[in-house]
């Protein structure tokens, strides 16, 4: 019998768990402090659901496992939490906005495996919806920056506005009905350079005249900071006067650009960081039903990391339309992966192989060493007692093979003195304690 | 298009979310207490897996959701986390023994929807794997005593033992191929009554004089006393001398009473409470991979949840005949049900309908608001700002509707007296203080 798991998926032994549930608990905090509320979806949702044109597209289509219930139903396992959300706002009309939530679950897609990629992942998102202003989407940002930090990831954002870059596009002679395919191509860009993005573009239908232009205008933003980039990008669209009024100029295409320095501008509020954002006006991420700010976060250091290890942005239509009562619900998430945060994560941190700060050794004492683990466990020491009647070194071995910090023997000769011996696994050094000192002692090393 | 859940399956919004999570969370660090480490497991099973003859049966079979792959692989959701974990434990030889995990993860079977009963559900499970000792059984117990204690619910457990179980039965002139045919007749003693029984046990072919007699031994039992029971127990299936010595005696079967003792011993040991534990001689559990210990936990207050809420035993063969290493591998484990234990928490404690303990309502202070909230965070406050520029008292409604306890209004006059006026949505009182106080007075509130 097969005794892997299922090809794409995967066990977490407790090394590995232990890891994962640290980081899924850092971000949980910081989701709440920000006010996000937690949320649960089942992992079957319908497939007419999975599969409307609102959600996410036939290339994931492709990916979502099937199948039906004994009552013939035609059901899927969810693909992404963004249909769920989308769903459950549409089917409780009567929630006050704004609905802030958070859902860290597991998804499913039957998908190619690479590096990195697998077919049951879990995703942790955060989303706002029935926010419009940008003050929401600095949130986010904000939220993020923290998140980071919580995990001591060094980490930026790359945030650019889709409206912009359609206005880029559009200024780069490239028309609306193809302004999908070019975003397409140019969120290739740092994968498969210009010369890729220029080829995948004419492959596309658009003309090598504004691809080139287009590509010219990204290379003039350069390196240059954020305010610089602001200027140049205001040169190209238009821009409000002080007064926020809206210059009288069929060329003025700056909505776009209103929102990046809304964004801009709350986030300072929020105290994010100056060097943690960076515009880039050419990001556009994939997903056609973004509508306004896009970002993606990276690692400080790209030398093993180079793919995004969060990303999201606005989609003031999906609810909406998921809704179907005929008005936009504005809305702006993030997704953090949790494997990619992981494996970031996995050569600096030292993995705990273990909750168990405590072996306790009976030597010929049954009742009264486990009163002492019990004492142990009442003073919030994980505590684990030797159940095999083993011998104080085959005990001592196997705590140290488990990884265990700490060992309390329990002897006679210690219980004359209402004491236990605790041993420290890293330096073998041994003391005679209450069971009480014991258990500061473990504690105070935490 | 159809917006609710899939049939049996639910969606948790805020306020059961909330209340679900703080459940998990309380059972979490009781386990860990105990020292057992998280493990998790993909929820997709190879078919070949869930179907084999050493799994489920062939009840469970039939209600497990199946799929398959792209790559054609016969898969299905797993409909516990047993199999799971025998599978782990099987693919993985060289873990050091006892390996304690506990996991706490959705199931899924597409059965019958009853009243309490789901399709997706979720089980919190927590076994140790090789340690063949009473002890472990007993360590169990203890757990489940505290882990009811945290979550402030008076429950007691009933216990037997699968061996003692048959001993009796086969005193009662059952032969030992008839034996799981009483037991499932036996199981339904409370819910079908003696006549019931008594009944079932003449479909599945069990003699009227055996049914009479094993029915009028257990009667015998009553409502006595832990010791008295072992006693009338020991007068029926043979008891050790004081040394342990075994009785020359062909109508000795007293291993399984030996093993109950040795529970209730280890039982004492570990603090469990006498009136926690009842022996209960006619406890079978249905599931025929049972090989000792057997338990059940029930609340003391019967008038709601008349259903276990917690329940498990001792299942020395599956682990073995998964792994196929032509041996034994002891195990011992218990389940608790979420749906349960959150059904009888539902009436007494009052639900929190949201995380946020701070509401922050900028008035024309944009950049000072969100500094206020970011302080407020930063002090460990989960805090939510106004997003969508509404007056104040249309943040104040939201605040009351959503169920946040405190309003920080950020007004220009406060600021200039550098602080904020903290709002008591409960009794209306509004103070001046700095965001440092703010944060203690709602800390303190918690």
């Amino acid at each position: 019998m097969e005794l892997t798991p299922v090809r794409g998926c995967r066990d977490f032994l407790p090394e590995k768990k232990i890891t994962r549930d640290a980081i899924t608990e850092k971000l949980r905090r910081v989701f709440e402090e920000y006010g996000f509320n937690p949320l649960e979806t089942p992992a079957l949702e319908n497939y007419e659901l999975l599969s409307s044109k609102y959600a996410g597209g036939e290339e994931i289509l492709k990916e979502t496992y099937r199948l039906t219930d004994q009552g013939r139903r035609e059901l899927g396992l969810r693909y992404d939490l963004t249909v769920p959300l989308c769903r459950v706002i549409a089917a409780n009309p009567r929630m006050p906005m704004p609905f802030k939530r958070y859902q860290i679950a597991s998804v499913w897609r039957d998908g190619p495996i690479k590096a990195g990629r697998y077919r049951e992942f879990v995703q942790c998102d955060v989303d706002t919806i029935g926010a419009k202003g940008m003050i929401a989407d600095s949130e986010l940002i904000a939220l993020t920056q923290d998140a980071f930090d919580a995990l001591g990831m060094k980490a930026f954002v790359k945030i650019n506005n889709r409206k912009l870059l359609d206005a880029l596009l559009g200024k780069a002679g490239i028309p609306s009905a193809k302004q999908p395919d070019a975003i397409l191509a140019l969120d290739k860009l740092a994968k498969i350079g210009r010369d890729g993005v220029r080829s995948e573009m004419f492959e596309r239908g658009v003309e090598a005249k504004s691809a080139e232009e287009i590509l010219v205008m990204f290379d003039s933003f350069g390196k240059k900071g954020n305010d610089e980039i602001i200027d140049k990008l205001a040169a190209i669209v238009g821009s409000e006067d002080p007064a926020g009024r809206i210059p009288q100029d069929a060329s003025y295409k700056g909505e776009g650009l209103k929102e990046l320095r809304d964004v801009m501008q709350y986030c300072a509020a929020f105290g994010v960081r100056e060097d943690f954002v960076r515009i880039d006006p050419s990001l556009g991420r994939g997903l056609s039903y973004y509508t306004g700010t896009v970002f993606e976060a990276y690692l400080l250091d790209a030398s093993k990391i180079t793919s995004s290890i969060a990303a999201g942005g606005r989609y003031d239509k999906l609810v909406g339309a998921f809704a179907g009562r005929g008005e936009d619900i504005p809305a702006v998430g993030i997704s953090f992966g949790l494997d990619v945060i992981g494996e970031a994560l996995a050569d600096g941190a030292k993995e705990k192989k273990t909750v168990v700060r405590a072996f306790v050794i009976p030597i010929k004492t049954g009742a009264a060493a486990a009163k002492a683990a019990q004492e142990l466990r009442r003073m919030g020491v994980p505590t684990a007692i030797d159940l095999n009647e083993r011998g104080v070194s085959r005990c001592l071995e196997y705590a140290a093979k488990e990884g265990i910090p700490f060992c309390v023997l329990v002897g006679e000769a210690e219980l004359k003195q209402k004491s236990v011996k605790l041993r420290d696994m890293a330096t073998g050094k041994e003391e005679l304690l209450s069971v009480a000192e014991a258990a500061d002692r473990i504690k105070s090393n935490l």
